[in-house]
């Protein structure tokens, strides 16, 4: 499978020997690049190639790549740790040699996998297939099946007070998509420019982008988007996420939620709302969709993603009348229809209220881990500010002021632990307070304080005195 | 659920009468429509609440939906009949008011759906997220599952003689997102125009113009694209489909395939090779991959949806080294990735070699349906010239210089037949040769005598002396 790789000659297992054979992988090949043996740029073999030859699990030899990725040995474009760094491993990836894993309890974004309902899925999947007609497996539909946005229409109506029809629902591979149709949609008909929040969701920034929209940063303060500001810059279109802003955490006020409604009714200009996370409010009564308030110019954007797993790539769009057509057309376009057989266990997983159960359940489980994070960095580290704490899936910590953001990450990958910085997110990262996003969505009770320990040393370490130059590896990837 | 549309006034079921329930419903909707009852514009209620509502089957609600949207009474948008038509109906669908459901039997570009091995694919599926650790429930790859790759980078060295490796393939969302993704990475590295073929698919020819990129229609003759006007012109990109131009059906000569390839190294030019209907070729040995040419030119483009269906949504590209990390950047932008779950499943599919099985099983069925179509025109109509027989799903006719296209759908919708134009697939429409695109995958040897009747009557029918003005209803929008 590929040739060119000696794996035979490269990857001596000892099974006898006390140390896991993991660790054994992990230094063979860490040894191999040091001694250049694995020259810069060669390809790995594919996980599955090298489990194989090696009679070894598939998943030893994935957590081996990951491992040698985190420490500077291997790159992986988007995650897939294939080919030798190019660049020489930088001399502290060496003092390094321990193998110590990146800890990733502190991942933003992403829910907890092991609460995956895999078992009720696989019911739904299964009875779906079961059940489907050749209707079902004629031309997909572009804007969804009939299933799905039905039960949609209905669930957002009584969730999120979202007024639509099934009619209006169009279904996307997740909410990237999703402002990927309306934001193509909107610029086939003119539009040029679109503001979004700023701080926002750095991905997003360069998706309106990509669309051909120019994005206009408005500031985010505690009470979210400035709508004042909205108001003053020309624009007649806006991508916000007023349930939680993200990565701030900041909630629109009810004041800004009505003004900004008028504004968009008044200016007749178009809202983008971003419901990604609003499923997971803690400490007060859920507020309704904005699209509740203005149905005629706001866009409503959801998925599956924090509430089961975003490997589903399932979200939905409630959209204006007068726009449906072209959204649809786009869908239609850029990839014909959103898979179908997914859509119907998720039509199924909602009508039989498995889906309701599944967030009534983990709700509370969100909200303990939470807490305990909330207290352990009070009582650990008092100077750090938590934000945006009252949804969601995540934290905006403030850092003192002495702190490099740059600093603290390259000290904390230093002890093991990765911790994602928030200036990637700001449309101007150099003049940022420094801040870190701290998701609790993995945390787990039995290591969250060894865990906040080891994000407050890193913090005490990065506040020390400055080594001076560049603080090394650029911060991971931040992803939703 | 549909305030505003009183089910219980408007239709009235007989279960003792002797026509059938579906007829009893379609009958009624009609005449409610005729009557004003459902007013121009007016919302149909989804198929599931008129079913309920009802008592019925809800297939049989969506069957009188498609119905009374063939026949004009209500619209679809993309394929969902859920509106009165705010145009009234023309007069001649009063006219045929006898419930004449249109013959979907030269549908274009669908398996049949009766084919899909939806026993096999559940037990992948299962199998696939029974087995999936928490690491794929983490963040989706946006280059797609290494399990997908890896086998894919197999098969299509196998079967294809594509020369590429697991890290090279990017799992999409079928053929167009893989297209997209394409176009969009070379846009963003000043790329402006796109060599078509002419005629070529035409969502395709919309799909490049959205993504920034002038199509440059280059014409296509019973050898394929014409590479001597493809070097003319002024282009370093092109969309091909070698295997199988669409709707043309021309498969490109091996003396073209090869200028084809050295145009490419020379101009150090992009091909994307659309492979979309590769696997069913029936005379003569398949060739491989124009990608095995030339892999550092060609971008290869496959899909499943004419193998298994098109309704999982899963294609794939090859992609040369150097617009790789672009292609996955872009991918990632635009959708995070495809869904997991599926290509787990269908990465267990082929590699348990059901994949393989099912087109071994399939093709000579299709094959036959070829035959007996091929046949049924040769004995009954010789004046209409089948072409792009040799692969495919579908045939290219060429009508009588007398029979106008228009009215040739028009004369077909009369007698109950739904038939696709080719004229929408050239560039210049209003210029091309009269000609229509006759699928066969779902044709039944228990009808095909008849369905080729009524085809060759509407040609008969279209060719008399014309009516004048236009003939009537645009042609169904045209899907490969």
């Amino acid at each position: 499978v590929e040739p060119g790789f000696p794996t035979g000659l490269l990857v001596t297992l000892d099974r006898s020997s006390r140390s896991g054979v993991r660790s054994q992988l992990e230094r063979e090949l860490r040894e191999a690049v040091q001694q250049r043996r694995l020259a810069p740029g060669a390809k790995l073999p594919p996980s599955r190639t090298l489990a194989s030859e090696l009679a070894i699990a598939r998943s030893v030899v994935v957590e081996a790549y990951t491992q040698l990725v985190a420490e500077g040995y291997f790159e992986a474009t988007q995650g897939a740790g294939t080919r030798v760094c190019r660049i020489p491993a930088p001399p502290d990836a060496k003092r390094s040699s321990s193998p110590a894993r990146l800890n990733m309890a502190f991942t933003t974004g992403l829910p907890d996998p092991a609460f995956f309902p895999r078992k009720e899925w696989l019911r739904c999947y299964r009875a779906a297939v079961d059940a489907c007609t050749d209707e079902v497996l004629g031309f997909p539909e572009p804007r969804g099946r009939i299933e799905l946005r039905a039960v949609l229409a209905d669930y957002l109506a009584r969730v999120r007070a979202v007024r639509s029809s099934a009619d209006e629902i169009v279904i996307c591979n997740g909410i990237s998509q999703a402002i990927a149709v309306v934001c193509r949609a909107m610029r086939a008909r003119g539009a040029s420019t679109i503001a979004v929040e700023d701080p926002c969701f750095e991905a997003h920034r360069r998706l309106v982008a990509a669309c051909g929209l120019t994005p206009v940063p408005i500031g985010v303060d505690e009470h979210g988007i400035e709508v004042s500001r909205l108001i003053e810059a020309d624009v007649a279109m806006v991508l916000v996420a007023p349930a939680h802003s993200y990565p701030s955490g900041a909630v629109l006020s009810p004041e800004r939620r009505l003004a900004l409604a008028d504004w968009a009714r008044q200016r007749d200009a178009l809202i983008i709302e971003d419901d990604y996370d609003a499923e997971f409010r803690f400490d007060r009564t859920p507020v309704g969709a904005l699209q509740g308030l203005a149905p005629g110019n706001v866009v409503h954007a959801g998925s599956v993603s924090k509430v089961l797993n975003p490997s589903l790539r399932i979200g939905w769009l409630a959209v204006p009348d007068w726009l449906l057509g072209d959204v649809i057309d786009t869908k239609f376009i850029e990839d014909v229809a959103t898979e179908t057989f997914g859509q119907l266990a998720l039509a199924r997983f909602i009508e039989t209220g498995a889906f309701t159960r599944h967030i009534r359940r983990v709700r509370p489980l969100y909200r303990a881990r939470r807490d305990q994070l909330l207290d352990a960095l009070r009582s650990q580290a008092p100077d750090l500010r938590p934000q945006g704490a009252v949804a969601g899936l995540h934290l905006y910590v403030r850092l003192p002021q002495d702190v490099r953001e740059g600093d603290l990450i390259a000290a904390a990958k230093e002890n093991g632990l990765r911790v994602e910085g928030a200036a990637r997110h700001w449309a101007a990262a150099n003049e940022t307070e420094p801040a870190v996003l701290v998701g609790y969505g993995m945390l787990r009770e039995s290591t969250i304080l060894r865990d906040v320990a080891a994000l407050i040393a890193a913090v005490r370490d990065a506040g020390g005195p400055r080594t001076g130059g560049d603080a090394g590896a650029p911060p991971p990837v931040a992803r939703r």
